[in-house]
């Protein structure tokens, strides 16, 4: 590895990966002259996350596009869910999924979901807990509101394993369960865990519908290199999301203040241009055009993408532009899918390929990086980088 | 993995792949207009049985297609050959591949084939050991004929562990060898093995020819999870050969009964189509024509299965089709070969594919599935059947 001083862009359009709707799918549908001009003088391929036929989550997905193999290196349910409320998580914290829930006079699980109350409800009941609780033990609480009846708890303190079962039942009509460990190593994270959800419990007494909580997916961020020690880069994040943000801390990058928009987020990367050698630029609304089944906002978005994004990302000067995505999100399943994502790298070293004159999913399966772990596209990005020594003499 | 209500069929014409006479392979020779449509609006690309270069054998390539591991879960000779005969061998079994060979008096083999003895022959000796020996300590015996002058045995009783070599010399003018344990838990396997080769030969002393009997191939079938267990799937299995049967039975697939016509087989699936949500639909001929190296009969399987079958198994209303080889089987090369698979995959969530308008070998290497190993088939079946829940989140 050698610290060079070449500059590496990788930028996420969250869910780009499409299934055709009229034999076309969104990146096929949508016009991008900015696009298909790059894609002509660029290697193309199609990235796999996580596994053929594999649909992966978020974590998954980005830890791979960072060059981490993604059933090595695994993000558990609660950290994924702290990381999105913007929790700033440390190793060794113990991080739940919570619901507000309504158990009767029975014992039982009413509902699930606490009648999904309002999300400002759940912010004031997080507040409560806070308050009420303090600490259990030595561990100290993180207690974070997310939308509707969802919140995070993150337990920190020391010798706070992982290997929990759930405490909530997934159904309705019966108890809800203890946390038990799995191993006796996370005896005192039950034992803290257990004793969260009883105190919350007599907090929550009064209440008429959130009147209980359940925890799941507990689990720990994992022991994970950063970037600069893997691949001495200086990395940089760009994104307005919090578990995107969140992701990128976890390997170590500099997360960058910036705006909502994508003109600011853009900006940020220009302003910041010299202070950085690996930028990941993430776009989240793709993905949740496709989340919504609706075909035509994510070409829009695409298309907004080509027209207002492309040419500041094309003058910038980067020696290394990558435009890919985390996973596919059709529209047409209205969910993460298995689908392979397509992927451009741009450098002066790339070989261009034959009769490619545009940027789409057909496109890049002929392209000449063919089928391709999205683990490996980070060698790639080095290797364009001029970063990376020969193996062997 | 959730257990949805969507049917997949996996088709399997037996070595179908194959290697061009006068610039076209057999599939690519023959006028398959149905399954050019079908493979114009699918996903097609070429699928790796074991390794690149390497040809399988039925066993490993049906595994693999199966999604197992075939270098993990090995099926040794002596099962293969006993699932051939039609032997319903269980867990712990010892199976054994037979011949009946001739012994001259100074106690070397003259004959490893003796004289290639006709079937009936064989047949009749078969019964005669059977009735001869009776059990050999604990342990029981089955004894069936094949073809010729081979048969196979399977030792069925308690602990009777693998790793045996070989009584078979592999060459003439040598003394048949004994039966040894290469590992001290199969020493009762050796022991029995032994016996019975000393009883068979004391039954066969008085014949002209058949006067010995050789072992090779000694195993037990693999210990292997069932397709419910790890895609809680119901799979059903059509296939008309013993071998293929009994290879869907080692995976737990419900076993039908059917008659020997393509039709009778497809009229199985059809009649069953409510029970199963998997089906294995199992093609013999294209096989024999190209290990009988008979180019053109090989193109005329293919296109009477294109004319009479695909038009049903379009129409049954299956969510995901799939239609491959479990190997290439070339009549130039008159055997299986290492030739990549051509893979068929429709459903309603394929990316379809430019200019590919026939099914056929160039067209499956230009598909957008790419070259993928055959145990990753299953992966995306089961994606495009949406039975698989996403990884991480």
């Amino acid at each position: 590895m050698t610290e060079g001083d070449t500059k590496i862009l990788l930028v996420v359009l969250d869910g780009l990966g499409g299934v055709p709707r009229n034999n076309k799918t969104e990146l096929e549908a949508a016009w991008v002259p900015n696009l298909d001009r790059l894609a002509a003088k660029s290697s193309l391929g199609l990235s796999v996350p996580v596994d053929v036929g594999i649909t992966p989550g978020s974590g998954p997905a980005h830890l791979a596009l960072f060059g981490y193999d993604p059933i090595h290196y695994l993000v558990g349910r609660g950290v994924v869910e702290a990381l999105g409320v913007g929790l700033d998580i440390k190793p060794g914290d113990l991080c739940a999924r919570a619901n507000f829930a309504n158990v009767g006079p029975d014992g039982k699980v009413r509902d699930r979901r606490a009648g999904r109350i309002p999300t400002e409800v759940c912010a004031e009941l997080c507040g409560r807990l806070r308050k009420g609780i303090g600490r259990i033990e030595d561990v100290e609480l993180l207690i974070e509101p997310g939308k509707e009846h969802r919140f995070v708890v993150v337990f920190r303190g020391r010798g706070l394993e992982e290997g929990l079962t759930d405490s909530d039942p997934l159904h309705e009509g019966v108890a809800p369960l203890e946390v038990r460990p799995l191993r006796s190593e996370a005896a005192k994270s039950s034992r803290v865990a257990n004793a969260f959800i009883k105190q919350s419990a007599k907090i929550l007494a009064e209440e008429k519908q959130a009147n209980y909580v359940l925890l799941r997916g507990l689990a720990r961020p994992p022991v994970i290199p950063t970037m600069h020690e893997r691949y001495k880069l200086n990395p940089a994040c760009i994104a307005v999301y919090p578990m995107y943000r969140g992701l990128a801390k976890l390997v170590g990058m500099e997360v960058l203040e910036t705006g909502e928009t994508w003109d600011s987020e853009v900006a940020t990367v220009q302003k910041h241009f010299s202070d950085f050698d690996f930028f990941y630029l993430h776009f989240k609304e793709t993905d949740r055009a496709g989340e919504d089944g609706d075909f035509d906002a994510k070409v829009e978005l695409i298309e907004k993408f080509d027209e207002e994004i492309m040419p500041h990302l094309t003058s910038m000067g980067f020696d290394v532009l990558c435009i890919t995505g985390d996973h596919s999100t059709p529209s047409v399943l209205k969910s993460h899918s298995w689908h392979a994502v397509p992927l451009l790298i741009s450098s002066r070293y790339v070989r261009p390929q034959v009769r490619i004159e545009e940027f789409g999913e057909r496109a890049c399966a002929r392209g000449n990086l063919g089928y391709l772990r999205a683990r490996q596209v980070m060698n790639l990005l080095l290797a364009h980088g001029l970063r990376l020594k020969k193996f062997g003499a």
